[in-house]
């Protein structure tokens, strides 16, 4: 389908049969949703052994201490040991926390802004700048704008941010630092390019203070049995002496169970000593109990990747039909990704159109995440991008919710290439 | 034992059978630990029934959804109820958070510092102050020393701190609040009397954005079947419209488990709205398992009072051990508290003989907390005070432990009469 093709005639035929199809579907009052990345009762029901008590034993931990009492800020050793195993680190550069990585990255702006990254807490820099991949993900964006940090878009293709741009932009003293998904990006699905990672480690900023946060959320949440593979970045930064600028956060939070996981951050060490010495301040530990049965219930890295094959195997018929109902409604009108992992799939509809077609969703009963949402401030400058999550609905209702999302999009089509003809 | 009646010949005599004492237990390479306020491991063990899956049920709670999946940042509403209860608010004033009412209470002032407790954020303000009842709990002057504010110490007899005090400073507009035990006071025991109650409600601190964190962890932690009672801070406040100065903190760490319990605050509806504009922010959820394990396993407030009971239990013979041995070996030398609650002893020892107490325990393996750590800074102006912690050690090891100490404190109050009497 080809729209710029049709006469202003056919447009206006194709037009009133998707009002009749759009019509068809507002009237059944549904309620479906394909807003947020969380995972479906299926996966969730696969961590279910987890909460055996049984694998808690004895509640004693490696070092012979009680998990059930106060202790070990820093995490369980063998915790600290999982999550290294997880991110490829030592697993003396690793800190395990509560249940989100999202309040570990709020928690440590929180602290660059009253302490600083430096000699300087970043409140006493005056104006501070943050550069944001686009399109890329609503929370992020909402702790930089929390914290008054002024957002850069930079634009995202399949190998990662344009690098040039951020080589560029670091040379200013006020861009602090970066926010992005490394991996299965949020909502692309695109993983950095080695080169790309390369590009980050040499990364030579202005700022003295700069940080670069690497919210690894989807690193082994794969979608194909040939997955993406994702340089280790301190690896490289070793090479170039930039271990300091890299802060690295995973969750199991789509791993074993979203608020009851566990949320851990792997840095240099002298970042590690610094975010030690404010959690000393702040907490006497996280729930250690927890972390135990993390440990207990995956064992090993081994373990975790066993566990994800079976999501895999839950989500790959979601990502399908989702992609396949794209491909036979949306070919020629609309663009998307076809991501190898992830919660996501990035979808690109004609310009000024992503504000109508959710809209459109909205009013027959479909819920999407907000046009714009994938960019700082909510303002996406060619209102085409909408994230599509194909995770959380059952199999019926993501099959009715995209039908429906196919008609609106090219509702939404149609209608802005009829009132751009007659301008 | 009158000390100050002694001739230094008989002094001298007391103190060579202290050295002899002391020196053989100094010999016995013993490491005790009367240091830190944890549950022993029979407190830890009338709980393990809480980690049993079977009270998870299908995960879902009240309002249909699951705990096993995002969302709900206000907490789960049977947890809100069950907190609302513990402490007798309304459960709109309630917030669940993770495991940790320190890190309620930290990161609540570090939100003061950056986006203000009114107008103006505390760090734009110059020279904070805070008023600090003494002898109070370390971690909380750490708090306040890790964000820069000066520390005012306020005496604190059996009925709160000194309230001419506390009124004569809030004239001051740089002293924004007070940290506060108001209930089986950390390390004293004392309990706020009901005048005391309603002088902080009646405060009119010159601060516009004055705060009291109201700490009550230790609000159903009796040790006595006539218990002590708190006046419910709120209820007295509301009467003076002056609700917005209480932040009231809790949490189960001391019910439950320490480190893999819930904590929550009670707060005003202007402030649990301030709150949670900034907790949408920072996480997504906390642990709605957990808190759901805790509302099914205690059901409401007379399950958890049934509950304390079974603390009260453990816990009343190791305070007796203590306080019988103060009585026998301390009387005449040092004084001490004798709480209705909470998980601390008081000692005062003569003027000038804690740290030397505690370094000659410490030297015969006997771990208390540091002298000086219940004063800001570290420092106790009269150096006299130490924290007893009789709850972890096993009864054996307890009164082993109190053994030495009572010949410590002897001996170093022996020693300080007759080098007082040399000068």
């Amino acid at each position: 389908m080809n729209l710029a093709s049709l006469s202003d005639e056919q447009l206006n035929a194709r037009l009133a049969a998707l009002n009749d199809r759009y019509d068809a579907y507002a009237a059944l009052g549904l309620s479906l949703n394909m807003a947020r990345g969380k995972p479906g009762r299926l996966q969730l029901n696969l961590c279910n052994g987890m909460l055996d008590p049984a694998l808690l034993g004895d509640y004693l931990i490696s070092d012979g201490s009680e998990s059930r009492n106060y202790g070990l800020v820093e995490g369980i050793p063998e915790c600290r040991q999982l999550f290294a195993e997880l991110m490829d680190v030592d697993p003396a550069n690793v800190i395990i926390f509560g249940n989100s990585s999202l309040a570990i990255m709020y928690d440590l702006i929180a602290q660059y802004m009253t302490f600083g990254a430096g000699d300087t807490p970043w409140s006493r820099q005056g104006k501070l700048k943050f550069l944001c991949p686009v399109p890329g993900y609503d929370r992020h964006f909402a702790i930089l704008a929390h914290f008054g940090i002024e957002m850069i878009a930079i634009p995202m293709d399949e190998t990662g941010p344009d690098m040039d741009a951020v080589e560029a932009y670091v040379q200013d003293p006020a861009v602090k630092g970066l926010i992005c998904v490394p991996m299965y990006s949020n909502p692309t699905g695109y993983t950095f390019s080695d080169e790309t990672v390369r590009r980050f480690a040499a990364l030579r900023p202005a700022a003295p203070d700069f940080r670069v946060f690497w919210d690894n959320a989807y690193c082994v949440h794969h979608l194909s049995d040939t997955p993406d593979r994702l340089l280790n970045i301190f690896k490289v930064a070793r090479e170039y002496g930039t271990e300091d600028h890299f802060i690295e956060v995973v969750s199991t939070s789509k791993i074993s169970f979203p608020g009851a996981g566990v949320a851990a951050l792997a840095a240099s060490a002298t970042n590690v000593a610094a975010i030690l010495e404010r959690m000393k301040i702040q907490i006497i530990c996280h729930d250690k109990v927890n972390q135990l049965r993390h440990v207990r219930y995956f064992k090993n890295l081994d373990g975790i990747l066993a566990h994800m094959k079976k999501h895999q195997a839950l989500l790959v018929p979601n990502f399908n039909a989702v992609l396949e109902a794209f491909e036979a409604n949306l070919t020629g009108i609309a663009t998307w990704t076809k991501p190898n992992g992830g919660y996501f799939i990035s979808l690109n509809v004609p310009d000024g159109c992503a504000k109508r077609t959710v809209a459109l969703c909205k009013a027959a009963g479909v819920t999407l995440t907000g046009a714009g949402a994938t960019y700082p401030y909510g303002k996406d400058p060619a209102d085409r991008n909408i994230r599509i999550a194909p995770t959380f609905p059952s199999r019926d209702e993501l099959c009715k919710a995209v039908e429906i999302l196919c008609v609106c999009v090219e509702k939404a089509a149609v209608e802005k290439m009829l009132s751009d003809r007659s301008k």
